[in-house]
């Protein structure tokens, strides 16, 4: 619990989730708008640490890095939580 | 937004607003269990750090400091968001 807390607990993590929310489908890493704004170093780091956190899936397909939410999984485990989040990440 | 999340982002803290909740008042820092288990300068900090989101609100009191949970504020900011933490750190 803490643990994914934390990693939406950061500007450039939490406008990741938001737009893998709004694709819904796995895309790839550097497709995401957010990323092209950043050095390639920080966007690696956000994702390992939202991936280490439970929150997205990362697979590898030839040269690229397929990322999606794992919005089912998280809704197991933290029912509500992420939805609430985003809902309340719109209205700002 | 995000520093909200950052703020309950940490095992420790996350216990502070938890125990918080379930007091529904406010009472002297020193007097939270989670408080007692750690150095009063590990304490402190976290205290600051919830403050500083806007999660407690702090009260000095002759020589305590009153410390309340800011539910109101955050139902008005963040609706759902402070309840859907506490009962899922409450189911685990």
């Amino acid at each position: 619990m803490p643990n994914i807390l934390y990693a939406l607990g950061d500007p450039l993590r939490l406008r990741i989730v938001e737009q893998l929310a709004a694709v819904s489908e796995a895309i790839s890493c550097g497709e995401l708008h957010v990323v092209k704004e950043v050095a390639k170093s920080t966007g690696s780091h956000q994702f390992k640490v939202l991936r280490e956190a439970g929150l997205i899936r990362m697979v590898p397909q030839g040269r690229r890095v397929l990322v999606s939410l794992r919005r089912e999984d998280l809704e197991t485990r933290f029912p509500g939580l992420l939805e609430t989040v985003l809902q309340t990440y719109d209205r700002q």
